[in-house]
């Protein structure tokens, strides 16, 4: 087993070709991107990242370039799960959430990167290897687009290769959402594998309103109806709102998911490998759903988390989202028949052009 | 109403005079400090601070000195609450917990000084005002010592004007935290406040275990039995361990206290107002606390905290930390007959000794 020598990171501003909204963070021109570079004794090297939606990176930087560094130097690469341990314990007092544990899951990331590229597997084979072709959509972050912008869209989506896609709602008037939703449902057709998104716009009474107005046009899951602390309102949602709830990308460890679980307040848990305590966590989360017959979605970092569905049984589709890195990679997701394509490449497979980052680069 | 002109974070290392330690933190030779001044458009000024056992300082300071001292500029000083909500969702991706809610905390306990100071009034008559002399205890961190070394440290406590002494358990073997709180016992004498903290070393099983075995010594509670996500965990320490359970200094908002309270698993909330979202959090708490016929304590911050609880109908002890602040301190916490005195300067009445901390600032 080989030493880590070194932990680099990096923060960046990605600007977006388009500004985006959804329901809580308004409009977004920008995302935060921080990057985990881990180089151990034989100069084998990992990558893992995370991002925000525009504050709290120079945190998450700090913690990775400053504790993270320090803590994880000289430590057996191999051993992530006493790494994570260790870590988490360290960091817990000011941490156990928030950046800390966004920094800790990019380390993991990139750990499990460099374990399977030393393996010389594809992460999702390393990781146990279930079925490389994975279910997804096209998450949208549209909340500020009519119905017929929707529709229009959508219609570019799809030529793209998606064969699901998700939109906001959590629009001032329930009427606004109810429509946007009418007019998406009357386009895709029945059948469409259609997702609505409130990004916590409502409380749970509020919640239930709306998702019983839903009901008529058969969103495949409503995501985030309500606050993440709210576990008892997740679980009357789902009891009385009549739709299924995916929720989780505002949860920041398993322990967090199991209170959402075993209360009965989600039917598609919805990790990030970026913010919930990287691969390790989210494969404990993944085989928590399975125990659970529930299947388990994902959020965010589709390049990374493709690997991690590929892996699970009861993967449910993975979210392509709208923070995209194309620009950056020499080889961007792959989508076949409508279904993303986990590499055969060792590791993850995720290479950042660094040169074109390095003018993105945040003070 | 006078608007936020300027936000001052400052970053400090300050070393302890002895190390301290505890079951979960090893051995501590130093904490954080993180200040933060607010001053409005009138010149008036707040100061908030937090800390940390040793890691997230530097994210914390990031988080200050860049989100909020961006987010808060320019806004109405006086209006705490929707500043707070401002920041929390402001900060809620990458946020919710971590080095953002400590962060949070500093600005929020700011916030109130200045309100207060404006006022004319000290913060505990600003919050409402109860009873200004609040029962206190002497907060050991003294896991290392043995039960010879606790005695002794108990008589310099006593001489300190202390009435009420915590000591730290979770050693390797459950007889040796058994032995030494059987000598605190014997000579404090079968009445004295006596409690007993076990930062998070155990599971619920071991726990309960503990509690019996520390029943017939009477300790006034058992704190941090468990990890703080372990609700059930805590409900059944309280159910099956005969003992009250003290639990709250790693929740980071009111709704984790909720359910923890919610469950039953807590005897005696322990906000930290430091690291659980200001003096706005910590009154919701407290009050949460009072509408469940509970009683609230505190962690860390004495010389803020004294005011909080002397607001309280419900306050019990207020914990006088560990990590003191003294000796930058022109008036450090006064103690009357075993009771800390809530002072009558407007404000918080902390005022720093910002040339004797200049020193200690961290890179």
């Amino acid at each position: 087993m080989a030493r880590i020598e070194r932990v680099e990171a990096g923060y960046y501003r990605i600007p977006l070709p388009e500004a985006l909204s959804d329901s809580t963070h308004g409009t977004i021109a920008a995302f935060e991107l921080v990057t985990l570079r881990v180089r151990d004794a034989d100069g084998a090297e990992g990558l893992g990242y995370t991002y925000t939606t525009g504050r709290n990176g120079a945190a998450i930087h700090a913690v990775a370039a400053r504790e993270i560094a320090e803590l994880a130097t000289g430590a057996e690469a191999e051993r992530i799960e006493a790494l994570w341990q260790r870590l988490w314990w360290a960091l817990h007092y000011g941490g156990r959430g928030g950046p800390s544990v966004l920094a800790l899951s990019a380390f993991d990331i990139a750990l499990w990167d460099l374990k399977a590229k030393r393996a010389g597997l594809p992460l999702w084979l390393l990781l146990g290897g279930h079925e490389p072709r994975v279910a997804c959509y096209a998450g949208g972050i549209d909340l500020h687009l009519s119905a017929a912008e929707l529709v229009a869209q959508a219609g570019r989506t799809l030529a793209r290769g998606f064969r699901a896609i998700k939109m906001k709602v959590g629009r001032a008037r329930l009427g606004e959402d109810v429509e946007r939703l009418a007019a998406m449902r009357a386009h895709l057709g029945a059948d469409f594998p259609l997702m609505v998104d409130a990004n916590m716009a409502w409380t749970a009474d509020v919640a239930i309103r709306a998702a019983r107005a839903f009901a008529p046009y058969a969103p495949l899951w409503l995501e985030e109806p309500v606050a993440p602390e709210d576990v008892a309102g997740h679980a009357r949602v789902v009891r009385e709102g009549g739709l299924p709830v995916a929720a989780g990308e505002n949860l920041r460890s398993l322990w967090e998911f199991q209170a959402l679980i075993a209360a009965g307040g989600v039917s598609y848990p919805e990790p990030d490998a970026t913010n919930c305590g990287g691969v390790t966590a989210f494969m404990k989360i993944a085989r928590l759903a399975e125990a659970h017959h529930l299947p388990v979605t994902s959020h965010g970092a589709h390049d990374v988390t493709v690997h991690l569905l590929a892996a699970c049984p009861n993967a449910s589709y993975l979210e392509v989202h709208g923070f995209g890195l194309d620009r950056f990679l020499e080889h961007p997701l792959r989508l076949e028949e409508g279904r993303a394509v986990a590499p055969e490449r060792p590791g993850h497979g995720v290479a950042l052009d660094w040169a074109g980052l390095a003018p993105l680069a945040a003070a």
